[in-house]
């Protein structure tokens, strides 16, 4: 084998065995990761901490702080991180905020950046208790991972 | 340079270079990737002429053949390609399905294979029209774009 011949067979098993890694799953079954949910897992915790202490630019801090963030919730659609935001302070106070719980959190990698995370969610502790569904996209950015599009139903009980 | 240098050295630029495309955007933002959603609106258009024809297990052709599918609406979680089939099944006749509109389509890419859909639907034509937004998870399979994890809020109106 020739000298350019050879180096080219070598870059190119190289580039085939190197990005195996990012191809699409062969049997069409979802990617197999790490557990990115347990770093995800940590961001919503923070969520909730910062809600059940009255904080609602901490509990924000879970979203992306982007025009582009989708949040929508009991049929409005809210478009980018200060509408959110002003959505939330708006219409709550430390008094109507009560005691926020998740549960039945149950991650789906999409791929190694990406995953959906539906989940259930309660407020207690206040007048009018209420509770839903939420659908979570969130994404791996380099200070972490965000929530990038938040579909939350509310199901007053 | 030596021979086994050079090579290592070529090899680790093509890998370098091919891998490129994989690795998380340095600036923050959302994957730039060809236009995959021109696909999937494929999918969702069919799903739509499938339902106007009254036709269920044509609509559900767009949907993850899987246990692991995540439907949830109005409250109620619903796991599994099969459930999510009878669910519709059991809850319309082609009488009461009318006349399905989506609109307001916007597609977010997460990475090659994956991406989430917010859009408004309404069904026409029935005594009691309704509507509502919703959020559909989809991936890339080898058969084709599909909804993996559908969040449907319902807004009678």
């Amino acid at each position: 084998m020739k000298l350019p011949k050879l180096i080219f067979f070598v870059a190119t098993v190289v580039l085939i065995a190197g990005c195996q890694s990012s191809k699409s799953p062969p049997d069409g079954d979802l990617p197999k990761t790490s557990d990115p949910f347990s770093e995800a897992k940590k961001v919503l915790d923070a969520q909730v901490e910062a809600w059940n202490r009255g904080d609602i630019p901490g509990f924000m801090e879970g979203y992306w702080k982007s025009p582009k963030l989708v949040f929508t919730s009991g049929g409005r659609v809210r478009r980018g991180f200060q509408a959110a935001l002003d959505g939330y302070l708006k219409g709550y106070t430390k008094e109507t905020m009560g005691h926020l719980v998740f549960s039945d959190l149950d991650a789906t990698p999409l791929c190694a950046d990406a995953l959906v995370v539906l989940g259930h969610w309660r407020i207690e502790e206040v007048k009018k208790p209420s509770g839903g569904v939420f659908t979570l996209v969130m994404r791996r950015f380099p200070e972490g991972w965000r929530v990038i599009h938040d579909h939350t139903s509310v199901h007053d009980e």
